[in-house]
């Protein structure tokens, strides 16, 4: 049997969806198929275009195409969701998380019928929540279902740090636990720069105002912008998880995982250490805490879970 | 003395500009400024921003920056210039030249003044009539003042070539004289699939339709999307171009480059063959022409000399 | 089912297989199997140990072993084949193909048993006899054994008009049908600069001279060598065909595939311009050729046919 | 003034030098002069062409040049030395010693008569004692003067945890002070896989075992390939120095660098972790160690000195 390109779904193609099809087209991951209502059918349809217009360029023989039809996405191998509204000012959070779920269902039920054997990575928000709502709709396996934020927060963290000293990104390495944002638990003592702890080099003082700018990451681009959130950054954390399956490379990762027993919580997903390969999530990796650091995890999953009390209930 | 990463600004925060910054950045091209207007100053510093924290995703070293200080600008090694206005309904042509020239020679000022010995490109449009003002306002010497229309032409020639013969975007080489769009002058004899001329491969009527489907590329996606129009492959053009230049390779591509006599035409920026390295154009490529070749040159070059005519006289 | 890595073994541990490795490894195009025979099982180990201890730093993820089990091969995608001695003064070319011949046979018979999917790459020489041995040992069907000559014959071609030019490898396109070396083919009416015909840009004279040092390129470096041959190129070479098939690119490249008819010939492998992707030779593109052209290609099949009476006959 | 491609000389074309020039190549990092005595000069040009004509293949633009004329390196960027001889069975370490010191200043002087403003990184073993010939003969400041060998060692480390973890190499992270080899100081509380430390992952005895295989790390691949040793990963460690050089990283790279007081010792070069940039060895990262650590650095200080004793004195 002839050898087939993998294929990569990207369902939503606002900016977020968008540059992750084009960073997955980009680095020859697979062929892409970018997914939107049928009411954005020809815009979708217009940047997928215009991705695939500049392969030539990258010299990278992926086929990009923008749809409405699920049936396009059939046997993907892996589908990245980023459909979803954004919170809007007046919105209480119940209303998102309510329209969010019910997008995630609607969404989830044609990518399950289409590539029942595919990894799904969520990336839509309240990220835990709509990852937990993905995992029950599916019928997955759990280590098939992932949701994306650790890696954008250590990417804004690690990307501070490198500023700080001027050292390599490369080198630069940090580690959160729990939520996103201000749920976030940064382990400062397992971040460091080219195995140095950050500790012995920067002042605490200095890593705390690093920290609370990592919490706020998010919050610093919308402020900046005025108008919209990130998009750069978030993708290429997608478009690394998405590289980390279809290469199979085991790559050690902050996602939001399903947790039975880990860490002492059961059935929900929240941010830990993962790997991520050929199988998706193929082991959570399980830390010793202090006990500072446990109440702040706890506080993390209380949080999610107070999200998911939001979920609708069918 | 150390050795100092390239540097490279692009002038102009719109989509394109943005996506050019980003792609520099991704390449590891150097460190990259991103300009634009004060009031879109926060904004431009919110895009930067997020591409910065993309880095260390990508492993790439560099610095990404947002500003409306062209003093941040200092010392670029190659300055883009994308900055400019999109035709509106009801505005005439002779009213987009004006105001794109207007902010041309006022952005040229700036770059000259803080990058002397920098290498300029134009995607500014009018492209051809743009990149002649650039180059009268900045004084420089041609080789260092360069528009862009022939990749962006090409890379969409060689995706429909590619898509109708199932070949690798790789191996397909498109070639084109002349203005952008309508007064495009593709040069099918030289255009080829892993050096077998076209006409041999794809039937007239086929390469005809592919022609006219290149002509009318960019309004392709301006009518898919609604609203606004490409630069995901205008992105990667520009960048193609930057890349060329800071690596000193030597490519042969498609460029607005000034005449003196090639072609028989002087005075003027057009769409020729050149070579693109570390001195800018290094070299006019010169083809002998068949008759009918040199109507529809003379017919672009037309075109382009009557959208100078309405460029503002000092 | 998890994704998996691809899979590429390479059979015959030499500096050209053993650089095919190495590239393979550093593109990172799945995990690598370097095999060799079991007198030379410890070094091949410690090689492929070497090449493992590389990809660290090269951010590779893929396995690398050395082995003399063809067990270790099972499943491979593609297979590359560069065992097999090379002409010592005083041999006969009889005496090369025939113990060429019995190794291919003898390869040929392990890679089918383990890899009963795969597609095999041959470099061995000489290559065109080499690979219809594979061929009708293996049982495969034609388009999953494929020849390697064209594609570094282009390469030093491609070289020396670069060279020639001052242009950018990049664009430069070769073309040659027929055999290696002396028996080369080329077609420089459809090589290329950028589309420009070389012959609007080099003298008659000098396009001669370097066919004839194209032609005796393989030579030029034994010369300077002094002992042993070229590797480098021959395994960019290999790699780049391996690449083809595993990212299903349906590239445009010169390899030596099977005749029925094609040009005129019937059961032969020999040197013509296919087209190569995930179902390994997926088409062979048929030119017209000049008298003078039928007539150097009947030559160089001729030869081919000759070096073919000198197989072992079962 | 145009901008010009970095050039890279790699003095010594053995196989170490001659991988580190097609890897420095291949990630087109600049034009390449591979340098060796004038009896291998025409073996040198054999290997250096060979190279050249994989950049077709490759998409590289740059030049690879192999010569005996130290002329052709002139204004180099960076200069990797790599020549030398191995130590023989039945030879002392003192002649060892003696012969390489006498070729380090023979060549370090061709080096700053032809590039007095480069940087230069010395493989030659003993590395220690190498580096610093080279940089008492060169005249050189320090930071211009850097030695390899914990990038090789930590790569091997990485390596052989990744096997352990089955995680991706590029999350493994090690750490090493000291010499190379027997007096490689390993500092297992900064080695970590996605920045949890190894302690929490593996046992002390697998540790034990994997710090073990790693001291004899090199003598591994001289037993199994029984005649030669190691190149693919030491070409490829000395090719990221390069990088981060002249891309300016500032690498946290474990370099041997010259210490005037860092760690309580004066006027010698050893192993410690440095930041690697566009002005060589930025800066020198020091570390409190426990009272074992410091001991072995005392012995491996200890073992450098009594190597450095054996340097010819003027």
């Amino acid at each position: 049997m002839a050898i087939k390109r993998r294929k990569v779904s990207v369902i939503g193609a606002g900016f977020t969806g968008a540059t992750t099809a084009l960073m997955t087209a980009q680095k020859e991951l697979g062929d892409v198929v970018l997914v939107d209502i049928p009411d954005m059918e020809d815009p979708t349809k217009g940047k997928a275009l215009d991705m695939l217009e500049a392969t030539p360029v990258e010299g990278a023989d992926v086929n990009v195409t923008g749809t409405s039809n699920y049936e396009d996405t059939a046997d993907s191998d892996v589908v990245v969701i980023t459909a979803g509204i954004a919170r809007k000012p007046g919105m209480s959070r119940d209303d998102l998380v309510n329209t969010n779920a019910k997008i995630m269902k609607s969404v989830t039920n044609e990518i399950v019928k289409h590539s029942p054997d595919c990894y799904i990575i969520v990336l839509t928000n309240p990220a835990d929540a709509m990852t937990y709502t993905v995992y029950k709709e599916s019928g997955f396996p759990k280590n098939r279902v992932i949701g994306q934020s650790g890696v954008l927060d250590t990417a804004r963290f690690r990307t501070f740090v490198a500023q700080e000293l001027g050292f390599s990104v490369e080198d630069i390495q940090g580690f959160v636990l729990g939520g996103h944002g201000d749920d976030m638990v940064p382990l400062i003592r397992y971040s460091n720069a080219g195995g140095v702890p950050l500790t012995k080099l920067i002042s605490q003082d200095r890593i705390d105002s690093i920290v609370e700018r990592t919490r706020k990451g998010g919050g610093e681009i919308v402020g900046l912008l005025g108008n919209g959130s990130a998009y750069y950054a978030p993708a290429a954390s997608l478009t690394q998880m998405v590289e980390a399956i279809l290469k199979d490379k085991k790559r050690v990762l902050p996602t939001i995982a399903y947790l039975e027993g880990e860490y002492g919580y059961e059935d929900l997903y929240v941010g830990v250490p993962t790997v991520l390969g050929g199988d998706g999530i193929e082991k959570i990796i399980e830390l010793d805490l202090t006990d500072e650091e446990k109440a702040e995890f706890a506080k993390s999953v209380k949080s999610v879970r107070s999200v998911m009390e939001a979920l609708p209930k069918e």
